[in-house]
């Protein structure tokens, strides 16, 4: 949540000549995503987001995000549209990184939603799953249940050590694993998720969604996995307190547009466990990290064994 | 550079009630400030930024600042305009903290400014120091030459550690700083002065400013000091090398609108070594300072030893 790259303003000036979008009239680093750094642009011709793909983001795997979006945006999904310069290109070079500049799109993110709201965004995510089952392209969950148990043997170290806070959830995570692997199902329905549906990808004014943003950990997977991500991420108050009525409404709104299988239902709480198992463990991994000088709130993993262990005692929704 | 407190939907929500502002449209964390938490605010009516000023501002200070934005405002001076709620309060909380809106200022800042917009920036200096001689208020400047031996001395032991790449301009400092003090004028003409006019307290157009922004250095002081401290800040390139054209620009930008005095004059390289050492002393401060999970990119205090050594060798400009 900063900027890691400044772009001065002649870089900037230079970069706007390879497009039709006028000049500078206003540059804002803001504090958007986690991994990358974005600006707000105000062009005389247009608003965007400028952003810059730091070292995390592979390179190789932005035109697949960047495809993602302009595929939504041509069916009218409220998610923004790489905007391309004289020569048809929207991925370009902007202070020695990878660039894109996406349309601006209007709404607040919300940390405490309503059931509308949660109703609103499950219906924009299986919007988003039928407007993408013509999308060609694929890519692997590389934080899918095959890299969990990588993680938890990554970590171990430094997570049982005698000054860690988490050797219990180090210990939870190595059993939870096993019984997921046991028992996760193999014959749901994929295309492709967004995979990080938390509330501040999601913009809104009043009950409407206007905007999902940041795709960056979307991928080819299970639809009904995505539901479950986006369950743990909204239906949970700061006090990790379950909220059944905002669960309810996202799964309606979401199956006002896509119905849910039967299989699909079934497996959902066990997808909500893995979801849980997949945010606790790279906030764990991510604890440890040495980030240097750069800016990284660190969360705490425990938000998410908390998580985890309600849906460990739900058997259906 | 960071956002430090989060403004959920629902408090904006009822904050923007207290004001004929509509409701929110946008509104983004912005990467602006060192020491406070911002946030570029859209309604259906207009366009804000929002500040929520945290610890190390003092509440007792806020009214002073604002009052200079408004003083300055009223006058047609490019500086932001607090923004009233129903009932003619400015200053208000949000989110546990003083808070206040300001009227939102188009342009975009350069970190390498060309002569043409060097003159701008000394001429609205000048400009603001003449619009403010009217400006009934004091505030004693904290960071004052009165305040070096003490920063001087609270940094030693750090500063001077074996393991210190500080302990040379430690030394440097103790002896520039009793120099200074023999050596500082007394009987400058005084008034109230911006004190932190960096380049990116600037927002430009082309070669026209169309913004002054962030007075929260703001204090009564001698009115050369303030050019010497934007010379410092502004004429000098990455490699820290100085810039003469754009010095003898700003010059002659300050005093198109405001000739200096004879005395000024001959003070001005003495009065930018007292710049040089007041940033290398906060920032030899700031370096030592464990800010734990606070997001606080640390600069280089040896930037300014780089600076001192230049203006200790100049005898006029």
């Amino acid at each position: 949540m900063a900027v890691y790259t400044k772009v001065s303003a002649k870089a900037l000036g230079a970069f706007l000549k390879d497009y039709d979008a006028g000049k500078a009239v206003s540059f804002k680093g803001i504090a958007e995503g986690v991994e990358n750094s974005n600006y707000l642009l105000e062009t005389t011709e247009m608003r965007a987001i400028l952003t810059l793909y730091e070292k995390r983001a592979d390179p190789a795997d932005l035109p697949y995000y960047l495809d993602i979006m302009s595929h939504l945006a041509a069916k009218g999904v409220q998610s923004p549209e790489p905007i391309q310069d004289k020569q048809g290109q929207a991925l370009k070079k902007l202070a020695g990184r990878p660039a894109c500049m996406i349309s601006f799109l209007t709404g607040v993110s919300t940390e405490t939603p309503n059931s509308n709201q949660a109703f609103a965004v499950g219906e924009l995510l299986a919007t988003l799953h039928e407007s993408l089952m013509d999308f060609p392209q694929k890519r692997p969950n590389s934080l899918s249940i095959d890299s969990w148990q990588q993680m938890i043997d990554a970590a171990r170290d430094a997570a049982t050590a005698t000054d860690s806070p988490f050797a219990a959830l180090h210990r939870e995570a190595e059993s939870e694993c096993k019984s997921l692997m046991q028992h996760w199902p193999q014959d749901l329905p994929t295309g492709t998720i967004h995979a990080d549906l938390f509330p501040d990808n999601i913009l809104l004014t009043g009950d409407s969604v206007t905007g999902v943003i940041d795709f960056y950990f979307a991928c080819t997977d299970a639809l009904a996995y995505d539901l479950a991500v986006t369950l743990t991420a909204w239906c949970f108050d700061v006090h990790q307190t379950y909220l059944p009525n905002l669960a309810a409404a996202m799964i309606k709104g979401y199956e006002s547009v896509r119905p849910l299988t039967a299989t699909e239902k079934t497996a959902l709480p066990l997808l909500c466990r893995g979801s849980c198992m997949r945010f606790m463990l790279t906030r764990l991994t991510d604890w440890f990290v040495d980030t240097g000088t750069a800016v990284v709130h660190k969360k705490d993993p425990r938000d998410y064994q908390a998580r985890l262990r309600h849906f460990q005692s739900m058997t259906s929704f």
